[in-house]
């Protein structure tokens, strides 16, 4: 038996370009955090801590959250569409529902949620996706521009992958950045050209910034294609002003890039004075149609008072493509066949939910009020929290679902990472992790420390703001404690210990 | 309002990638349906038939497959776990199904099916699939060699995006092929390259053939990272030979190459000399381990008895890659985060059904039965129907969801798709669509007709055995009508019309 070496594969022989990028919501801390679940599984009691707070991905269920009813009742019934035709079904389940999903297995092809779709997704689905966009920003949508995909990321790759030719093709994109991007941009072979948001300035998007980074990437040979705004932000949680909006769509139109409008978390908005516009609204209102200007805008199931990330469901609506090209974008989509059914039909719900008048509006507004306001206080209460905190700066968290603290770290500390090997905001959350069993994601694994970045040598944490109101009590004493502590090991020892005044 | 045209995305300045690859699948016949579809709802009774009946496409529940029940009622039950503590809910679901939806849902993170899971999958579910293929195979299987996916091909995409380098690295695909293949190899930017099977030989495939193709491959400078093999094979329904998969399984060990094993079909298998054998296992029963070669193999829900393909649901087992390598898979699973929750259930009911003494397992057992023994019958009857035609010869179809008979087409036939511009092939398919409604897919779209190919100038078509026995029938006469009217337009004329005799 002889032993051929060539068969193996290993990392040094794999395409390069996976090598390359790095993507921290599954990096050092998620891998610290698996490996001290299955400690405090064998050995329960380890720690003094009495649960890990996956506070490090934005999982709203797997935190709480508890799903929409009507969501869940009616792909119930759609995966078993013989439920419809039993009398037992109308106790189990509300009548809304049933004739939801009966309309849903009528308009599917063979009836029943078991075949291909379309590749681009269920035309009659398509279409409640696009008349809620419609309602949503009282401008016209067509089911013809709108891919049902499986979540957003999907969408964003599949993008990524029709518009990067090559290494000299850049797409701009938000420093602190949510990380599919930059690993989305390597894996098809383009370049990202990072343009930084401030913040100083509620962390919103400065247009003489990004025009600087434009004119660099250009100088340097690139052709920029894309500009990536995230709004609600992630990992900021700012929501950009109508002004600021305005003001991107015409810099945009103006340097013939496509607006990739991540949406996603739309219905995240926690204060009274900041409104979510779609970015095709607010082109539209200004008086640009598919001709002047083109709109990529993603969105998904994950976030919002739905919380469905398992589900896999989102859109992209494509506005200002030619024809032949969403020919291509079919093609593409057509070889991974379809996205998946159930992600299909929440997608359809979440974009056309139910409607005053239909029998459970009332259950469902409830629930979605409900969901809505706690994630209200619970922002609230976690931006007080942090901002509590010695050396510890935070903007207002006006949407989405995270708190992005700026942490001042004493030098001690710094120092330390520096000998661990790690950077300072990662060695903050690995030993948060390790006190308290909270996990976070450092600000670096935003990339906000890249070479081009003004703001280097700033050093943040996420926090999602998922947990559950008394979940977030505890974590904040949990937090708070560590810390103290956390402070007065690094406190600048040379003055202490010479006893300076601090 | 200044119009810019660079913000227009065109053909023109998209991926050139993206345009290379044609997809049969979605191609020409597929877009022709459409149209007729289209025609026919809009005038009823405007065609001499009354459905088109598509058989481009293996899409079972399209075409009438109905569902495992104890699949669906699993499914139902885990979309919405409040039914799990509901007594009217016993009157709904089997024992069986409750229990086994029980049991999942306690196992997934947070206890309900919203949330995101491992990028890899539920270990849960994974191992259940493990297990699954140990059973099956009579050899280990680990569920940290298992990743569910959405469907087959999304395995497929991420294993050519890991395997392929650059233009130099080249893939053994079959021809005729899945063009999912060439797809996957163009977009990541390798070289595809083709081995013939051999029709003559019951479509098997012969190793002197890949040889000579790996031997010239090598010459023109590529680096042959991997084989593709498909089996059952699609399209052209062949099963291989134990002995026939020891010499590839020997082939591969010996040139270094990665086994892709496309086993889909593995629970379509028609004939009783004949029966399916997992390329794993057979290099195991060889005495190979995984440091001897590196296996990949797919399955997924989409065909078998399941015929789910609208869940999306898959996994790929992956043997002899190194660890490292297992770590940069999940980096890229985890771009996506996670495999839809939907079809990793169904992915885990698929290899792991009801057994003997499960409630459920005598109607379980019933309906896959019913499936399977009723696709036998419709395979032979459609062999015979094909084979019985003038000038059509059809290998016997073993296995996979297709029949691929050979044309013959008449000289006249071939100067007429020329003058449409169209392969001889897809000028049959177009008329045979036309005529009939009939929609199947012409052999050039699986790529029969490559330059490299020494069966050029031969025709086919692929024709789906999916639609019901009572479908079928009709379909036949119509087939029959049409084949012989298409021949009688077509036969040499120049000897008819000079009288010659025949």
């Amino acid at each position: 038996m002889s032993y051929n070496k060539t068969a193996s594969i290993t990392a040094e022989t794999i395409n390069p370009k996976v090598k390359i990028f790095d993507y921290e919501p599954c990096g050092e801390i998620a891998k610290y955090a698996e490996r001290l679940q299955e400690e405090m599984d064998n050995n329960p009691g380890s720690r003094p801590f009495p649960e890990i707070i996956y506070c490090n991905l934005g999982n709203p269920q797997a935190l709480g959250q508890r799903p929409i009813t009507f969501f869940r009742e009616v792909l119930s019934l759609c995966d078993n569409p013989a439920l419809l035709h039993r009398d037992e079904a109308r106790k189990l389940f509300s009548p809304c529902a049933i004739k939801r999903a009966r309309r849903i297995i009528e308009s599917l092809p063979g009836r029943d949620s078991g075949p291909y779709t379309n590749s681009q997704g269920i035309r009659s689905l398509r279409r409640a996706v696009a008349d809620g966009i419609a309602a949503r920003d009282g401008f016209p949508s067509r089911p013809e521009d709108i891919f049902l995909t499986d979540g957003a990321s999907s969408a964003i790759n599949l993008t990524m992958q029709i518009l990067i030719r090559s290494q000299e093709d850049g797409i701009l994109c938000p420093l602190p950045e949510y990380p599919l991007y930059s690993a989305s941009i390597i894996l098809h072979g383009g370049t990202m050209v990072p343009y930084n948001l401030s913040e100083d300035g509620d962390w919103g998007l400065e247009i003489f910034e990004v025009k600087r980074c434009l004119e660099e990437a250009r100088i340097a040979g690139l052709t920029v294609r894309a500009m990536v705004i995230i709004n609600p932000g992630n990992p900021t949680g700012q929501v950009l002003s109508l002004t600021n909006q305005e003001e991107i769509v015409e810099f945009c139109r103006k340097e013939g890039l496509v607006m990739l409008a991540d949406e996603v978390y739309q219905d995240n908005v926690y204060v009274k004075d900041k409104k979510f516009h779609s970015f095709k609204k607010v082109a539209r209102s200004l008086g640009y149609n598919e001709n002047d200007i083109s709109i990529v805008s993603f969105h998904s199931v994950s976030m919002g008072y739905y919380g469905e990330c398992g589900r896999r469901g989102g859109y992209m609506e494509i506005c200002g493509f030619g024809d032949d090209v969403i020919g291509e974008i079919c093609k593409v989509a057509s070889v991974t066949l379809c996205p998946n059914i159930s992600g299909q039909i929440l997608t359809s719900l979440m974009m056309d939910p139910p409607k005053i008048g239909d029998d459970c509006f009332e259950t469902f507004l409830a629930e979605k009020d409900d969901i809505h306001s706690s994630l209200v206080k619970r922002a609230k209460t976690l931006e007080d929290a942090f901002s509590s905190l010695e050396g510890m700066t935070c903007n207002r968290i006006e949407g989405a679902i995270y708190v992005f603290p700026r942490i001042h770290l004493p030098p001690a500390a710094i120092k330390a990472a520096k000998a661990e090997g790690v950077p300072p905001d990662t060695f903050y959350a690995c030993r948060l992790l390790d006190a308290t069993g909270i996990a976070v994601v450092p600000g670096s694994g935003f990339h906000q420390v890249s070479g081009r970045n003004k703001a280097t040598g700033t050093w943040h944490i996420r926090c999602t703001i998922l947990p559950g109101e008394d979940k977030i009590k505890a974590m904040i004493k949990r937090l708070k404690a560590f810390h103290e502590s956390f402070m007065n090991e690094f406190r600048d020892r040379s003055r202490t210990t010479s006893q300076e005044p601090v």
